[in-house]
This record gives structure tokens, sequence and C-alpha cells, in this order.
């Protein structure tokens, strides 16, 4: 899945940026709840912190929990985007109103929270399920594609809405085509949040330091 | 502090009721920003685990951000509080409008956050802070009490407000105290989240295992 | 249905805890509607002065509308909590979001309005109506329970609800039944509102009288 | 204050249009808190249904609060609207916000859940208050007019609004003398309650009957 | 169309009120989008400049998108009320909940943010759509009042609402005979504009010239 | 001032990327208030049809309050941006929550319609404004860049806030001066929007021509 992940984001990197992919080194196998989520995060804490030892000029979350984002925020010195965030903004860009499709019923309520957080609630109209597991994404016999495209018709046909958010890393690789199946837009994050990243370097805007996202205070902390 | 926060809560429990205090494994020193908080959920989620093993019944999370609250209650039989989660709602219960005194300037943000969550987003006025690290809240140096006695005065001056919200755990006895001194009730999460777990427990209430906060699915997962 | 209700209220207190059982004097004989709603409250308050002359040291109203609850608060020394509001709070505690079953479709408006006050907008997700009158609940030709059962079925498959809260005080003694048969919380308010009432007079904490929950002006006032 | 208020009202009616004004016949004094505007609420509604028998195409319920309101539409055929209601509507059709100056402080909170229930939480930017109990706003020892001219002021010049609303019936006479004083609408609600009721009755719009407002259910209920 | 609405807004007014029509004379053929709603902005304020100029007392915007509502209050002496805003008013007077069907789907989002900016987003419950244009709501062959009658219906049935508002100012005919034939209010804005507006002009209230809606700075503006 | 907004837009631009700079042919001189975005809005739809025509792959809208931005996306293929939706955007991406300062007081509403449209009502803590008329913020004698920074540190120091947005397009010079005097971000929505335009287009993203956003109905309009 990193493979894809890191395929989606290098297919959106402008020249001269280069992407680092980096699998979590803590948490779960994949994110499919809560508890996996508060896992995780520790993961995308050590892989920022990786990353900014490494100098990276950006972050990109690339999983739609945004796991840890304000955690990361905060050891980051350039921006940090999540993918659900990016996603959401890039929606409301190109429409007025849209759904999001993920892949398990219980993961819904993650995204409704993000929503409210992002301030997305009334422009995302409703979070719908295909109900297949992250890790399955890409079995043939789970027929992600045929749920995520029968799913994406009846969020365009119920939902009124005018685009549409894919919400799980793993089908960043299905945006385009069901992009052009649908002939409206079919949004992955992972793309989304590195054009963002790329804009917000660009700018010179950088997380700021000022208030709730400056730097951590030293003191004790578990290694990890 | 954990023997301060665990006092307060054997004060507060009911007779036959055992309190088993843990001082997470896993995290840092003290929760003053997201960075923190994320750490320090993967610690609430190994003692919640613990309980579990161990048989208890309900588990109380005493850090006023409430970390890893949802993950917690993933892995928990029975019922799972935050303490200003537990708060907010004493403070509901007895005020229509009350105000929050936290430790750092920073941390202002999470009780905002949590505001928005529990619903609490018009009955929490506003989120003070004395300014005082957590660390050193028991330092006489601080002057902790001192500040917090003006800082509540100003909410009730100014905040139009019925009752506070003490908004670390690490303050759980000054919150009689100060109730005695303002003649308005000043909560302190720890003992109201025992009495609501009691309450749980005895009506026989366990967290939800139907939708989102149903065991978490099993996977790989880093042992921590 | 005093009796239901008192039974259940017993049931739920814990050891050493005395229910004093009222039956409104004054209002309608059921409550189902603004109107009723209206006339009752001043039951409600004649109930609560005489509690609080004699000593009581909480008050639990016990109509799931909350009839007065801000009104019974200014004339309380103790606490005073609805049972809608004590199963709002006890339903959040155990799940992230909950759906109502209530009696009458026109009562629907009653419990969404106490929902927005309380700040449940956003956790209750749908009320529901079994359209069954107050006092026909315990009536067997109304098939309460098989309504109920169908109801909440339907809720558990269509809100995306982790818990149900039963909308009438009347329904009390069904709460534990369903929560068997569904193997999810369903909450009674009655239970919920004494366990509650105990755990906030355990704490010390009484209604502030520190603005505007003060006792009322004194001035001339229609005896009742 | 009755004969003030319908002074205010025959000022306003339409020619051909009869005030019938009535003193609420169970209540309170003043309605100065949740307690006189539970007791005051069978008042209004024995006043609504002395309308209803007597003919009344519509009914004004002139204190601040709206008590009772929805429950007396449920008694009513034609339009009930509350000054509170009225004055907000008619504050938005002439600006963007308003803020409202009314008595005693302990009562703001009355005002804010109106605004909170009908809709006008942004355009409604603060409630203020002058702190003279509602008896005492004809008694020239209590400076009712300097006082509000000088809140009026503050509210201008610090709430970024267009309009103010005068938060008592028994501040109706003063309108339109400080809508002079400030060359900014000072809005009574008593007269536009009456005007706005007018135009429904004029266009022939009564309350719903279908839905939560039809009339009660027929069952035993205290005579008042 | 504008001989529709000015026949219903006669019929509305008050004995001694003289309606002026007038058909903008910048803008769209009818109003079915955003862009037809910019540009007919303009002719909304030629032809409230032409009101003022002409000594008119209020302005109605006979078009339930309110175009250029807050633009025409900047350039008018007395009240500017757009028929949407008076439509949802009324409604709010008459019943708790409302939905609204207007023309095209299209459409749909601009009552929903109507809703919203009015504070009418819990009041409005729904905005369906017949799917007629507005300029065929005439033409017998496009069956307007057999799919209204079907549509209001579904609203009444589903939508937990007591009253209806008809989205489309060419529907103003059919407001009466809607209502009959549900039992319930369906309303039509213009009349209802133009007795509210009526019934500011009576109270002596003007839009607020303190503040944002006083009149447009001088400057050099394109004459149109 | 389209200079200086061109110049700001050249620098923001990537290599490759032309600016074609387009001064509003419709409208008022500067936009302060309701009536003057009324009318710019055609202006800006005028411009975004000329580029459609010469082959624009995205539109920025370089007026702070974003008009005609619906209007706009309807007659465009692709993306379009307003600066004040661009800059709330990128402010949410390195800070928690942000002010806004604009020019005049009478505009702030204008501002917090569009957070409240864009969802940002919560991350927006607070608009300020300098009191300096549009065309005078070049004007020395204006000291526009004295007030700006006495204004914008106010906002750091009183509002709880990590990012400071500049609400207007000729205030774009500022941004960055700005930005090092205070050590946070100050942001100019110029840039930012040609950053996210690019970013759009990059993606291969254009506006939905699903749902209400589809080109505008053929139907008569008046030439402009």
């Amino acid at each position: 899945m990193t493979e894809v992940i890191v395929g989606a984001a290098r297919r959106a990197a402008g020249p001269g940026v280069e992407i680092v992919g980096r699998t979590s080194a803590f948490g779960a196998a994949s994110i499919e709840g809560h508890y996996d989520e508060a896992l995780s995060a520790v993961g995308v804490l050590k892989a920022v912190a990786e990353g900014e030892a490494q100098g990276c000029d950006a972050h990109v979350l690339a999983c739609f929990g945004d796991p840890g984002l304000l955690a990361a925020r905060e050891i980051a010195t350039g921006p940090v985007i999540g993918i659900a965030e990016a996603a959401f903004r890039a929606a409301s860009f190109v429409s007025t109103h849209f759904s999001v499709v993920t892949t398990l019923t219980r993961t819904k309520v993650i995204a409704e929270h993000l929503a409210l957080v992002y301030g997305a609630e009334r422009a995302c109209r409703r979070v719908r399920a295909v109900d297949v597991a992250v890790l399955e994404l890409d079995d043939p016999a789970s027929n992600t594609r045929g749920l995520l495209v029968a799913e994406c018709r009846r969020a365009l046909e119920e939902d009124h809405v005018g685009a549409l958010v894919l919400g799980c890393a793993g089908m960043a690789d299905l945006a385009e085509d069901l992009s052009r199946e649908f002939g409206a837009p079919v949004i992955d994050g992972v793309g989304a949040a590195v054009k963002f990243a790329e804009a917000l370097v660009s700018l010179g805007l950088k997380t700021s330091k000022y208030g709730d996202l400056a730097h951590p205070l030293p003191k004790a902390r578990t290694p990890f």
C-alpha cells in the first residue's frame, strides 16, 4: 500500500520535488477505528520527526483519518497536511457539496468528526462505506472497484453533491478512473495533499510557531 | 501527581469500590499540547488494557484532554470516562453555563475542541489559563492557588457563568476549597468521572459494542 | 405509571437512598405536546417545592420532556435532573451516537429541542416514534413492546448509532429487556437520572445559586 | 404595566383592529427568571383560551421570554406571536446584526436561549442588561431611561450591530424615543408583534394544525 | 410572470397601499442558478434605485433567491424584504418546521444557503424541487400544479413539518389553493413580503443606516 | 491596485504559468460594502468569461469578498478561487485559528459571512478593521502599514490565534514583511489563490459540472 500511495504522490509532485515515502514504524497494519488511529499517530510522529531530521520541507499524512495531525504540526517546521483535510479542501474548491466514500462502516464517524473539525460539516453531505477492509482493497476478490462505482453512483444520485472524496489512501489510484466514469470530480487526498504542500512551501508559509502549534515544551517523554 | 489524583478518586469512590491507580507507562511527563496528548494516548491504552485484564469494571482517564478516549472505549468492556467529559457533564447538571480554568494558554484549544466534541460549545462560555506548567502546580513558588483564585474570580465576574471547571487533574484537591471560597460549584473532573463511572456500572451500562466502539479488528499492531 | 417509574427509580437507587415518588398534582394526565408540558411544569414545581420542604437532597423529573427543569433548579438547593438529560448523557458515555424512540410523532420535536439545548444535536442522530399514546403503553392491546422492538431495530440498522434512548418514563421497565434483545445499550432515563443525582450529591455538588439559577426573587405569585 | 403594553399595542394596531388586553391571571407579578416564566406560561394559556373563546383572530404574548409560545399555538386557531420573536424578526429585516438590552442580568440566558431557538444566534450579537427590576422600570428613581441610553450606546459602540431590541414589554414606550436619540432602529416587540399578527391574519395564515401544533389531545387536565 | 407577481402583491396589499411593479431591466429572463442570480442582482438594484427616486416606502424583491438583498438595503431608506426571507419568517410564525418546494434541483443549494443565512437551517427541514423551469411554470404542458401537489404531499408525509414554502415567485397564485388542498399552510413569499413591509413601514422602522447597511460610500461606479 | 495584485500573483506563480491580469470593467472603483460587491460581481463574470474565451486554465478572484464566486464557477471550465477562500484555507493549513484584518469596519460582516459559508466560523476568531479606505491603502498619508502592524499585534495578543489573514487584495505586498515582523504567518490571499489554482490544475481537477455549478441554462440575458 505504501507503494500505491507513494506512486500517487510522485505522480502529483511537481518538477524538482522529491517524495520520501515512509511506512509507519509504530501502530496498526491498517487504520480502521479509533484504536488503530491512536496507535498510528505515534508512527506518524516518528516519521515526521525523521522527515524533519532529514530536512523535508513539508509532510503529508497519508491516512484518511489524519492521525496525529496537530501533534505533527507541533514538531514540524514546514507545513503538515492530512489527506482528508486536503481532499475536503480540494472538493470545496470545485463543488459546493461533496460526499465521502470510505472503507468500513465503523470508520464513518471518524470522517464525520474530521468534517466537523475542518468546518466541512455542511459541505460534506454524507459519509458512505463500501465495507471492504483496507488490506483487502487490492485483493481482486474484494471487487473494490465495483463496489466503489456503485456507491459513488448512489452518492451522486441521492446526496445532491457535485464531487466525491475517496476516504482511504489505498484508493488513490482509482480517483482518476472514477472521475472519468462519472464526469464529476472524484478526489484522492494523496495527490491533493502533495500539491497543497508544494503550494504552501512555495508561498513561504510554515506551520505557525505562535500559539498552540509551537514546538513541544522540553520534558521527559518515552523514547519511541 | 498520580497520588493526588488517586487520592481524589478514592475520596469520591463509594463503599466497596476499589480504585486502581496507574501512571501512564508511555508518553510525556505531563500533557501540555497536542504532541504530548498523542503520545500519552498510547500510555492510556496500555493502562486500560491492563485494567481490562485485571477485570476492572470501568476506566477513568485522569488527564483533562481525555487522550485516547474513543480508542480506549474500543478495547474496554465497561464504561470509559474522561475527566473533561465528566466535568463538563457535572457542570451542565448544576448550571446553565460554565467556564474552564486550565494550566497553559497553549492547551486552551484542546479544551475548546473537547467542548465542541462533547456538545458543550454553548454551555462552555470560555476557556481560561493561569499559565502554570502542570509539573509546577504543586510547587509553592508557582502560587497556583492564588492565580487560580484570581482567574476564577474573573471568570465569575466576566463570563456570565454559574460554575467553573478546573482544567487539570493536578488541581483535583483544590476544587472543594475554591467552591467554598466562591459559593459556586468549582468542579474537579476526577471525582465526577469516578462517580459517573460508578453510576453507569450500577445501571449495567457498558460501552456499546454495536458500531464504531466495537472491539478493534484483529490485525498486526506494534506491541507496546 | 407513577408506580412503574418509582419502581425503576428504586431498583436503580443505591443503598441508603430513599426514593420519594410524587405524582404531579397539576397538569395533564400524560404529556404529549407543548401544551401538556407547559401545564405540567407547574405540577413539577409543586412537587419539587414539596421535596425541598421535606429535605430531599436531589430531584428527578420523570417525564422525558424535562418540563420546568430550569425553573425547578431555581427553587432547589440540591441537583435537579431531567430524565431526557440523564438519558442523553448516559448514551454519550457509552456510544458516540444514539437515537431516541418515543411515543407519539407529535412529541418528536420536543426531544429534538432538548437535544439542541443539551448540546446533543450531533450525538442524537434521529428521534423516532412508535405512535402509542402514553396512557396506552401498558395496555397489552397496544403491542408497545412489539412496536418498540421493531422501531429500535430500524434505528440500529438505519441510523448509524451505538445506543438507543427510550423517550418516555413509562417505558422504564423495558430498557433492560431490550438491551439484552439487541446487545446494545437501550437506555431508560429514570434509572440514569437517579444514579447521576446520587453521584452529584455524593460529590457535594448542588445547583449553582450564582447566576440565573439563583432562588427566585421575592414577589407576588399565584398560589398553586 | 398592562396599560403601557396595551397602549403600545393600540398605537401599532391598524384601522379596524381591536386590541383586547389581558393581564395574566396565573403566574408571577413580573417575569425575571425561569421560575417566573414557567408559572406565567399557565397564565398565558388561560388568556389565550379566553381569547379563542372570544373569537380573537390572533394572540400576542407580551412578555419578552415568550412564555408558553408553542403551547399557546396548540390551543389557538389563528397566529400566536411572542414579542421577543417579533422583535428579533423585525431587527433582522432592517439590520444584519442586533443586540438586546434587557432588565436583569439573570434573565440574559432566557434571551440567549430564544435567540438560539429562533435561529438568531448569529444575528443577535449580545444580550445586555441594565439591572433594573421589571416592576421598577416605571419608577423614576430607577433611572431606567438613563441606564437604557447608556447601555444602548455601549451596544452600538462595541457590538458591531445596526439595531437594538428592547428586552422587556415594559420598555415599549421608550423605543421610539431611543430610535430618535441614536438614529438607529431601537425595536419594541409589542408593536412588532401586533403588526406581524395583523399581516398573518390578512394573509389568511393560521397556526398549522398539521403536526406538533395540532390541538392538544383530549385528556384529563387540572382546571386552571 | 411580473403580472402574476404584481397581482399577488396587490391582493395582499392593505387599503391605501400602492404597489409599483417593476420587471428587472438587467439580468436573466429567469433565475435558475448562481449566475442568473448574480446578474439579476444588478437589475434589482436598478429597480430599487428607481423606487427610491419615486419615493417608495419599502421594496419587495420578488425572486426567491433574494438576489442583492443586502446591497439593496444599502441604497434604500425604508425596509427591503426578500420573498424567501418573508416566506421563511411567515412559516416560522405558524409552524415549528417547514420544507421548501422550488423549481429546479440545481437551485436547491440557493434556498439552503438562504436558510443558513436567515438562521432557518434547523426550521427548514428540506428543500425539494419539482424540476419545472421557471418559464414553464405557467405552461399547462408542464403540469406544474400536479407536480407541486405530489411534492408537497411527499414533504408533509416524510419531512415532519407543519408548513410548506413555495420556492418561486411564479408559484404565488397557487399557495391559497394548495393550502386548502392540504389543510396546512402553504406559503407564498410575495404576499408575506408585502405584508411584512407594510408592518415595518407602519412601525416607522427603516433600514438601519448605522453600520454595514449605511448608504454606499461615494465613488466611481459603472452606470447601469 | 491591479498592478500590485498582478505583481503578487506573478511572484507566486510557478514556472511556465502565465498570469493574465484583468481590471473589472463593470462595478465600483473599490469594494467596500454589499452594494459595491453586487455590482462588481458582474465585472468579475465579464472577466471570467473573457478568460474562458482566452483558454485560461483557472481563475482567481482578487477581491477579498470573493464576489460572484459561485456564479463564476458556473461559467468556468477550470477551477475558480476567491482570495478570501484561499487565505482561509492557507491559514487553516498552518494554524488552528486565525483572525482577519481588513480595511473598513463596514466590510467586517462580509468577511464574517464568508467565514460562515466556507465553514471557517470557528477557525476564524475575529475580523478586525484598520479603517483605511481601499483606495487610500497606497497613500502614505493613510499610514496603512503602521495601522496594520498595530491591529495585527492586537490580534496576536488578544485573539488567541496562530495566523493572520490580510483582508484586502490591496495589502498583498505587505504580507511577507508582516510575517517577518511578527514571526507568525500573515497571509495574503492573492498568492495563496494562485498556488491553489495551480495545484488543482495540476491535479486535473476542474469545477464540477455535475449539479449546481453546471453551465448556466441557455436563456435570454442582458448583454454586459
